[in-house]
């Protein structure tokens, strides 16, 4: 299995589902999307997160956390509040954000390992 | 907003969060793929998807649905099971599958319209 994917535990815990459609100006956000996803791996309550955005800038972004309350505490981080504010600004054409509780969950292919 | 994103009601919904490495045997997959997701549009309590593909291959795909017994339907369906079963055999090098309950949402930037 390789790193793109998240290690999370047994259900249940939460996700953060963020849709986004990159605008034509994503000066900088290259950067500061990836100092934001090490940041948030830090944080308390952080399980993990996987991330992907194809060649048109749509991308989508779902992270794992412990709890609902890591969640809100994640959201008002001083660093990620400026990052929110660039993505609001400048960044992001659209975006969804959605929370949810993983209820079940499993793995594939059985007996085959990912390069 | 542009129709990449899935025009999803107010909670509480379902969500399957599929996150995949595509093997290096890729041949077909685009196909089946588009044509999956046309099925699932289409099918009883599917209320959307969203879904991206970095060059690397790694997607995550996010379906939405009414409730957890259409996405049991959906998953017996036996065009969907013969696609399936071609992901396991061949096209998927790994892939977590979670079933979530979205719990809240939002969209933004406010204010502003995606192109």
């Amino acid at each position: 299995m390789n790193d793109r994917f998240a290690k999370t535990p047994s259900p249940h815990y939460y996700a953060v589902i963020f849709s986004n459609q990159l605008s034509d100006d994503d000066t900088g956000y290259a950067e500061m999307g990836a100092r934001m996803f090490e940041l948030a791996m830090e944080h308390p309550g952080c399980l993990g997160a996987e991330t992907t955005r194809d060649k048109s800038g749509f991308g989508i972004t779902v992270s794992y956390w412990d709890d609902e309350a890591s969640i809100a505490d994640w959201k008002a981080n001083a660093k990620h509040l400026a990052a929110q504010a660039m993505g609001i600004e400048r960044w992001y054409a659209h975006y969804e954000l959605r929370v949810a509780r993983i209820e079940r969950a499993y793995s594939g292919p059985k007996g085959r390992s990912a390069g």
